[in-house]
C-alpha cells in the first residue's frame, strides 16, 4: 500500500513517473486522505478535488524555485504530501507532525501559514514583486477556490494582478462551491465560464485586465499537465480557471458538498461521524431555536452571514425555512458588517453570525460603518474561548483585544444559558448599541439571570464576600466559582464572587464597592491579557492600595496546544491562583 | 448672489425649477463651493464634478424617502447644499456647522457618518435589504467614485448585489481618478467601457451580475435627469456609470486633479495656498528624504501605498522616479499590507504607507499575513496624533489600542528626528520583525538617539530621577519633559523621565528597576487609554506598592474637537497632572 507515494519524498520524484504511475498515485492520495481524515478529521472536499491538479502542478512546476501558494490551504494536503510530508496523512503514529495549513516552519515548499480565505494572490503577487526587483525569474502561482474570490482581499489582488506584467499565474479551483453554497453575482458569471468552457464574453477575469485560460477536465492529470505546460514561464499574469469536482472519488462528498467541506472523524462505509459531542443541549443550539422563533414572529429580523452558517450549524434546511430572513452575502466579513449596519439604520434587526477568529477582517468596518453610527447590529461569536480552534490562524483568543477597544461597541460575555438567550434578546431588540455577543465554548450551564442589560457595563455581584474579589469574564466564570470554593475551603473566608457580563467596560460602583473591605482583585478573562478586560481593571485601581492581579494569555500566536498545559504555563490553574493569594495576603 | 440657492430649502425646492434655472443653480453651487473651499479648505475636484449629477439626482428621487449614500463622502457638497445645509458654504459664520462628511445628525437626507472609502454599496445594500423585509418601495441610490471601487468591501458588496432581486441603484461617479491616479487592472476596462460609451462587451459589472447603463455627460444637468428617470423605481439592481469631469469649473484643479482631490484654503486667482506650514524640516520630508536614497542603494527596497502617496507627501515625480520601486495597489489596504508580506517573504524591503485611521482596514492581514508569518514588513503611518485629523471618521487614536496588541508586531514611537531616521533604517534592514511606526505629529525636534532597536522592547531612560516617573510615548514625549521640568521647580525634586520607544512591549528591567526609590509611575500616551501602552503598565504593577497613573484620552468617538480643550477635559495638561501628583504624594 501507498507504493508510490512512499517513493514520493520530493516533488522531482513526481516527474520520474509515467502517465499509468501518475494515475496510480493519485489513487493512493485519496486512500492516504481517506486514512488521515477518518481518523482525525479536516478539510475534505477541496482535498479529494485537488488531488490531480496538483500531482499536474508539481510535475510541470519546479517548487520550491517555483512558488506555490495555496489559498486559505484548504486544498493543500495533496500538495504536502508530494512536498516529503507523506507520514502525516499513511502514518497514524505522525499525523500531527503535519498542521492542516501549509506551514513555512514544515517544509521549503510552503511559504505563509495561511488559515484566513482570499490570500493567495496577494501574497503570491508580493513574492512576484520581490521577484522582479531581484531580477529573478521563477514562476509564481497562487492557487484559489472560487468560494474564496468573493472575499475582497481576493479582489482586491485580482485588481492589482490586472495590472503587473511579468511572470503571474492564478489558478482558480473552480468546485462550484465555497464551504456552503457561493453566494454573489460572480458566480453567474463562472457557471457561463464553465458552460461556455471559458468562451463567454463576458468574464470577470479579463474585467479585471487578466489573461485567461479555462480547463474543463480539472481531475484529469493529463489534461493538467498540458494545461500548466501551456502556461509555464508566461510573461505576464494569467487567470487559469479549471473545473474539479468537490470530495471527488468519495460518493457521499461528491452528493453533499457542504456537510463534506471539512469532517470530523469518521466511518468511511457510512459517512457517519466517529466522535460524538453528546446530544444535551448545547449553546448553538440555542442559538439556532432563537433564529427560528424570532424570525417567525418577528418579519424585521434578519440573519447575515459571510458563508459560515455552520458557524452556528445553521442547516440548508433551516436557511430555506429563514427565506429572504437569511442573507448568505459569500466569504465577505467587511460587507457583511457593513450590510448589517445599513440593514439596522433602516429600522430592521440583523443578527451577524461567524467566528471569532473571521470577524476581525471586519474590524475597521465595525469601528468605522456600524460605532461611528452607533447602529444596532448584533453581531454573535463562536470560538471565542482558547479551548476551542487552537490552529494559530483560528485563535479565538484576540477577540477582547480587538473589539473591547471600540468605542459604543457593547461586548457581552454570558456565563449560562440563561443569561446567553436573554442577552440575545436583549441586543437584537434594542435600538441603542452595536453589540457582540462571545458564545460560550463551555459545558451549558444554568443560573438564574437578570433579563436586563440596559444598564451597560454594570457588573454583576454573584457572591458577595471579602478579602478578595474574583471577577471572572464569561468562559472563565464557572473557574472563577471553582476558585472562590477552594478560597473558602482552604483560606477559611467567603471571597466575593462578580460576573462582568460586559467585557467593554468598567462599573466604577461595584470596583469602588469593593475598596472598604478588599485588598486583592483578580481578574480571569478567555484570552490574551494585552489589550483585554482585565488591564482595564489594574489601570482603574492604579493609585489605590488594592492589589490587582490579572490572570490571562501572553500575547503570543500559540498553535496547536494543549488548553490545560497552557493554562499551567501562564499560571492560571486554580491551585496556582490559590498559591499566589496566599502571597499577595502574606 | 446665491439667489437660487437660496430659494433651496429642501430638495423639493429643486424639482421646481425650470431648466435654465438648474443651470443657473448649477453656477451658484460652484460659487458656494468656491467661497467654502477658498477659505476653509476640503474636498474639491470630486465635489466641483459631482454638481450636475447631484442637482438631477434631487431632481428625479424623492430624498429622504429615497435614499442616497455618497461613498467616503469626497462627492457630497453638492448634496449638503440641497438639503437645508447651503449655510455652511455661502454664509462664512456658519462653515463650522456642517462637517466634511455625510452625518445623520445634520440631516435627515443623511444617513451615514461615513468618511473611510469604499463603504457605500455594502451600506446601501443593507438599506435595500431593510426596505424588502418591511415591505416598503423606495429607491435605494449608492453613489461611488471609480477611485473608491478598488477596495475590497466595494468590490464584495458589488458581488452581492448580483445577487439582490429589488430596486438598488448603484452609481459609479468616473472621473478617471482616485486620489492619485487610478491603479488596477480593472481601470482598464473602466477606460474601455468610456471609450465604447457603455458598449464593450467585457464589462466588470455585468460580470458580477448586474444590469448596467452607460451616460457619457455626466456633467450636463438634462442628460442626468433623463438618465436618472430612466432607472428610477427599476425592480432590480443596476450600476449607473457616469462619465464626469473633476474638479470641473476650475481649470487648475481640471488639469492637476491629484493636487486638486483635497485642498487648503486658496487663492483663487493663483491657485496657491493662503496658509503656510513653514518651510522648515518635518517628518515628511525625511520620510522622503530616506525613502529616495535608500531606493537609489538597495534595489531590493519597494515603497507600497493604497493610494496614498500623499500620506507622505510623495510627489508624481518622486513616483516616476522611484519607477517599479513604488507600487500603488489603489484604494486596498488588505492586499497592500499582503502584497508586502509576500515581498518581506522573498526576500525583498517592503516599506507600507498610508494614515494611522485607513490601516484599520488591513487587521486581519497584519495579524494573519504578516504577523503570524513574521515577516519583516515596516509600515509607516501619518497622522497617529490626537491633534492632527480631528474628524471622527480620520482620528489616529486608536492606533495603540489596535495594533500594540498584536503579537509579533513591534510598534514604534519615536520621539525626535534622530530616533525616528534610526528607528526607519533600522526597521527596513531588520529581517526579524514586522514593525509599525508612528511618525510624528509634532513640530520637529532634536536629540541624541540610540541607532540600534535589536533589543526589543527595552526602554529608554533619559533622565534618572526619584519619586515619580513619568513615562512618556511618542508625541506625548515632549510633554512629558515639560512635566519633568515642572515637578522639578514646583515639588523641588527630579522625577525620572522614560522615553519608551516601544508602544508594544513591557521593559520589565527598566520597570522593576524603578520599585526600590518611585513610588508613582505616570504614562502618557497620545490616543485612548483602553486597551493602549499605558494599562500594560497599570497591570505590570498590579500586585506592588507602586502607584500607576494612566494619561490618556477616553474611549469616545471625539468630532471635530479643539486639540488642547480635550485634553483639559480628560485631565492632562500639566497644571492637571501636577496637581494629581501633589495628591498622590500626600
Amino acid at each position: 500500500m501507498y507504493e508510490l507515494l512512499k517513493s514520493i519524498n520530493t516533488p522531482d520524484d513526481v516527474k520520474k513517473l509515467k502517465n499509468d504511475e501518475l494515475e496510480s498515485l493519485a489513487s493512493e492520495m485519496r486512500e492516504a486522505l481517506f486514512n488521515r481524515l477518518t481518523k482525525v478529521g479536516g478539510h475534505f472536499g477541496p482535498n479529494f478535488g485537488m488531488v490531480e491538479a496538483t500531482i499536474a502542478l508539481h510535475y510541470v512546476f519546479n517548487s520550491p524555485k517555483d512558488k506555490f501558494v495555496f489559498d486559505v490551504s484548504h486544498q493543500s494536503y495533496p500538495h504536502k504530501m508530494l512536498t516529503g510530508r507523506r507520514n502525516g496523512y499513511i502514518d497514524d503514529e505522525k499525523f500531527s507532525e503535519d498542521s492542516g495549513y501549509t506551514n513555512p516552519e514544515e517544509s521549503e515548499h510552503d511559504f505563509f501559514n495561511v488559515g484566513h480565505t482570499s490570500t493567495s494572490i496577494a501574497l503570491a503577487a508580493g513574492l512576484a514583486n520581490a521577484r522582479d526587483l531581484k531580477g529573478d525569474t521563477e514562476n509564481i502561482i497562487a492557487v484559489i477556490g472560487d468560494g474564496s474570490l468573493s472575499g475582497g482581499e481576493a479582489m482586491e489582488a485580482l485588481n492589482v494582478a490586472g495590472e503587473m506584467t511579468s511572470n503571474f499565474i492564478i489558478v482558480v479551483n473552480d468546485n462550484e462551491m465555497a464551504i456552503a453554497e457561493t453566494h454573489g453575482g460572480i458566480y453567474k458569471n463562472l457557471a457561463e465560464l464553465r458552460e461556455t468552457k471559458g468562451k463567454a464574453v463576458n468574464n470577470l477575469f479579463k474585467a479585471y485586465g487578466l489573461d485567461y485560460i479555462y480547463e474543463e477536465n480539472g481531475n484529469d492529470i493529463q489534461s493538467m499537465i498540458s494545461l500548466f505546460n501551456k502556461v509555464k514561464d508566461i510573461d505576464h499574469p494569467i487567470v487559469v480557471h479549471i473545473h474539479t469536482q468537490k470530495g471527488k472519488g468519495y460518493a457521499l462528498a461528491e452528493t453533499n458538498k457542504e456537510a463534506w467541506h471539512w469532517t470530523m472523524p469518521f466511518d468511511r462505509e457510512t459517512g457517519a461521524p466517529t466522535v460524538s459531542f453528546g446530544d444535551g443541549e448545547n449553546y448553538l443550539g440555542m442559538t439556532i431555536d432563537y433564529i427560528m422563533e424570532k424570525a417567525e414572529k418577528d418579519k424585521d429580523f434578519v440573519v447575515i452571514t459571510p458563508s459560515m452558517p455552520g458557524a452556528i450549524g445553521l442547516s440548508a434546511e433551516k436557511r430555506e425555512k429563514l427565506g429572504s430572513q437569511y442573507m448568505d452575502v459569500g466569504i465577505a466579513e467587511e460587507a457583511a458588517v457593513a450590510i448589517a449596519s445599513g440593514v439596522a439604520k433602516n429600522g430592521a434587526k440583523p443578527l451577524v453570525v461567524t467566528n471569532m477568529t473571521f470577524i476581525q477582517r471586519a474590524y475597521d468596518q465595525i469601528s468605522q460603518d456600524i460605532c461611528i453610527n452607533n447602529n444596532p447590529v448584533t453581531m454573535v461569536m463562536n470560538f471565542c474561548n482558547f479551548d476551542g480552534l487552537t490552529d494559530v490562524t483560528h485563535l479565538g483568543i484576540f477577540g477582547l483585544a480587538a473589539f473591547t477597544n471600540i468605542p459604543n461597541l457593547v461586548v457581552l460575555a454570558p456565563t449560562s444559558a440563561e443569561e446567553y438567550k436573554n442577552m440575545l434578546s436583549w441586543s437584537v431588540d434594542q435600538k441603542e448599541h452595536p453589540v457582540m455577543i462571545l458564545i460560550p465554548g463551555n459545558q451549558v450551564s444554568h443560573r438564574e439571570a437578570d433579563d436586563n442589560f440596559d444598564r451597560i457595563d454594570s457588573y454583576k455581584v454573584e457572591q458577595k464576600g471579602e478579602k478578595t474579589a474574583i471577577i471572572a469574564l464569561g468562559d472563565f466564570y464557572q473557574r472563577g466559582e471553582v476558585l472562590a470554593e477552594r478560597i473558602k475551603e482552604e483560606l477559611g473566608y467567603t471571597p466575593t464572587l462578580i460576573n462582568p457580563r460586559f467585557a467593554s467596560g468598567i462599573d466604577s460602583t461595584v470596583l469602588d464597592g469593593l475598596k472598604s473591605d478588599h485588598s486583592l482583585v483578580i481578574t480571569l478573562e478567555d484570552g490574551i491579557l494585552s489589550g483585554g478586560f482585565g488591564e482595564k481593571i489594574a489601570s482603574y485601581y492604579g493609585t489605590d492600595k488594592m492589589m490587582v492581579k490579572n490572570y490571562g494569555l501572553n500575547k503570543e500566536f500559540y498553535d496547536r496546544y494543549d488548553p490545560e498545559t497552557l493554562l499551567r504555563e501562564v499560571g492560571m490553574t486554580t491551585d496556582q491562583i490559590l498559591e499566589d493569594i496566599k502571597i499577595f495576603h502574606s
